[in-house]
């Protein structure tokens, strides 16, 4: 028998599948995060566009283990794991010990070492990110319209966003929905219609790890949208206010930087091997090498399939290792032998979305386009939404955009704006 | 004929009433107001405690009115008032000359004098103050359950509500229920029930324009819940957590000041008379004396009856002036003569809830309390807001909260509450 005290780093998608895994195995669970909420990262593109608010796509961490008692959930910050001793070291709370660790901290915005750039274009992997990239492409609008000058005016209502994974090709589709049909209406001075997104990619074509059919669509429907979609370009540098590729410096109120990610804060903290974005190299049973009661889940992690390819960084992935460790862990508990089958991830498909009506579906030879493929997206973020409410709120607020093309979460609040005339 | 260019300053229920009474009159209008919404302060409590999020009762300005092209809104802030030269200031935009100026710009928290307890007690007047509230409110749950100090516990799930009109006494209420149920089963070494919330009222009785019976229930009710009602007690002094009242002082993570209002800052531009607390003394016909096309209407008016008795500070009053005086500019635009019937408040009634099942209702005579004040409190809300979606979207949530006794705005998100230790 083993000690049976469990503490997980984490409540994205790979901590949560983990603890929900752990239900009735007899664990002591602790669960940290830094926030007190679960936050459904497919849908924040939509808190950036306006499309939704924050809270429906979020869940209290709380709430969703009330009936756990076994849980006990802490917002805390973790500043240190001692492997050796066990430990995990909080800001606030006494420092908790563990018979089974579970790393689940997800991925933080990279600017490939250049970290000024993050002073001047937003990343998106949180709520705050959300809303503050909301809040500056609608005051951006609102300060054109309060400007007599025409240039400035362009500039602040041009939005450059670098990356052309799934993320940028949704905030581009999404963000020129925005000014071409949501706000078409709201401005007497300016309009909104001329609001310009450029979307930046470094490779050939957008959405890399799609086929190349599905990247031509998206590319198609986003020009189609207006978008100015530069391919096989660098974003040199990132100034405020301006966004500089080979020859040509792109004013632009608005930046956002969708282009890359690495591993959390707390891959820093260990002395264990990792590649070269901070990813935790994990065994075939997503365990630290040397320390097999201490796992690494979703983004994280890094690990490769049998067949050589890296596990994507993406939900179903981080779900599947967080269901995976919970059997694990409880095998153990029940006194197991220690050989498992390794993890496999079990790649049920891809989805994205670039604008109504036109989305991308990939599920293995199956690859489609248009309005079913955009139904089915619908279909399926609905129901992996946490909670009835939230799936029920999200529902109607996107029934009624989609009847009025009204998007309902644009109140923008926050005390600083007005005065900040440097932005 | 006169010019026709309408200034309204101010997008709350004055400001939008008026703007949307003149349709159809010939006038060209600018409405200006500092944020970009329109904010339904009845429900601005229940943000406050975690029942509805901010995009559930603020909608955007711009969007009320898309279908006016008469109607320029601009988001800017105003600086100054020329009543001479008959120009608005502002801060982004060029002046602007006006035939007719609509002040409606409200009212702000007031301290009597005491503005140094502002930096220690929350007022309730704007989305940022609800949402600071109900972070720091839920926060206090969550540094509690991290703590190991017995009296750092009790002071962070202490609560107190200074001001036993109607705003304190639902905040009080809905406060209770945020312990006593919705929080009940979330934590694990805390017990939110043994949170406290303190409401103090300076005068002898809770909700003091109200009639004596109503005070009684409304006390009642809130004792009921478990809230320790502190009536004929004077706030002496505010410090950082901490309310000193006579021979006592009550250490506070939270401090809500609902104890009174002041008019807008505006008023403090204008050279015109006002009352103690800045509000604009009207004429019968809402215009400031000497200046027969400016108005103040709302909470920065102060206007008696016929029968001595002031115009309340209240929703239904704004709203009526609005439209009152939206019928003056219309009458002088088709060059009607000045004298008009003067304003006349209707008083419809008045509605306080103070928890589930809960509220006091009042038409004149009439007067109930219980179930069935609270439903009818809960229609009439729903069927105030403004546009379809907030309606749906409220209906929802408060049906969910209703059956499942879940609060479901209490996602909490804000860059710096881990570092500030110091709060």
């Amino acid at each position: 028998m083993t000690g049976n005290r469990v503490v997980i780093i984490g409540g994205g998608f790979g901590g949560l599948s983990c603890a929900k895994g752990l239900r009735g195995s007899g664990a002591r669970i602790t669960l940290v995060d830094r926030t007190n909420h679960h936050l459904f990262q497919p849908l924040l593109y939509q808190v950036a566009t306006a499309g939704l608010s924050a809270p429906e796509i979020a869940h209290p961490i709380r709430s969703i283990f009330r009936r756990r008692p076994d849980i006990t959930v802490l917002l805390d910050e973790v500043m240190d794991v001692d492997l050796d001793a066990r430990l995990v070291r909080m800001r606030h709370n006494q420092p908790v010990g563990y018979d089974y660790l579970v790393l689940a901290t997800g991925a933080r915005t990279s600017y490939f070492g250049n970290d000024a750039w993050a002073a001047h274009a937003l990343g998106l992997k949180s709520l705050e990110d959300a809303v503050e990239i909301r809040q500056r492409v609608l005051l951006g609008f609102e300060e054109a319209e309060n400007s007599d000058d025409a240039g400035e005016r362009e500039r602040l209502m041009t939005l450059v966003i670098a990356g052309g994974g799934p993320t940028g090709v949704e905030l581009a589709g999404a963000f020129a929905e925005l000014g071409s049909r949501v706000l078409r209406r709201d401005f007497r001075r300016i309009d909104p219609r001329a609001a310009k997104v450029i979307l930046i990619e470094a490779g050939p074509r957008l959405l890399p790890t799609f086929p190349e059919k599905l990247s031509q669509n998206a590319l198609d429907e986003l020009r189609r949208r207006g978008v100015e979609v530069l391919l096989s370009t660098r974003v040199d540098d990132v100034q405020a206010g301006q966004v500089h590729i080979a020859g040509r410096v792109i004013p632009a109120h608005a930046i956002v930087w969708a282009a890359g990610v690495a591993a959390a804060g707390l891959s820093g903290c260990l002395d264990v091997p990792k590649d070269r974005a901070g990813h935790l190299l994990v065994e075939p049973d997503l365990a630290l090498p040397g320390f097999p009661d201490v796992f690494a889940i979703g983004d994280i992690a890094s690990i490769k399939q049998p067949d050589g390819t890296q596990v994507p960084g993406v939900s179903p992935a981080a779900m599947q290792m967080g269901v995976y460790v919970a059997d694990v862990i409880r095998a153990r508990l029940r006194g197991a032998a220690r050989a498992e089958r390794p993890f496999r991830y079990r790649d049920k498909g891809s989805l994205a979305t670039i604008g109504r009506h036109a989305a991308v579906a990939w599920f293995g030879p199956l690859q489609f386009t248009g309005y079913l493929a955009w139904l089915l997206w619908l279909f399926v973020h609905i129901l992996f939404l946490i909670g009835f409410r939230n799936k029920a709120a999200v529902l109607l607020q996107w029934a009624y955009a989609y009847i009025f093309y009204r998007r309902g979460a644009r109140v923008v609040f926050g005390r600083d704006w007005m005065e900040d005339d440097a932005r």
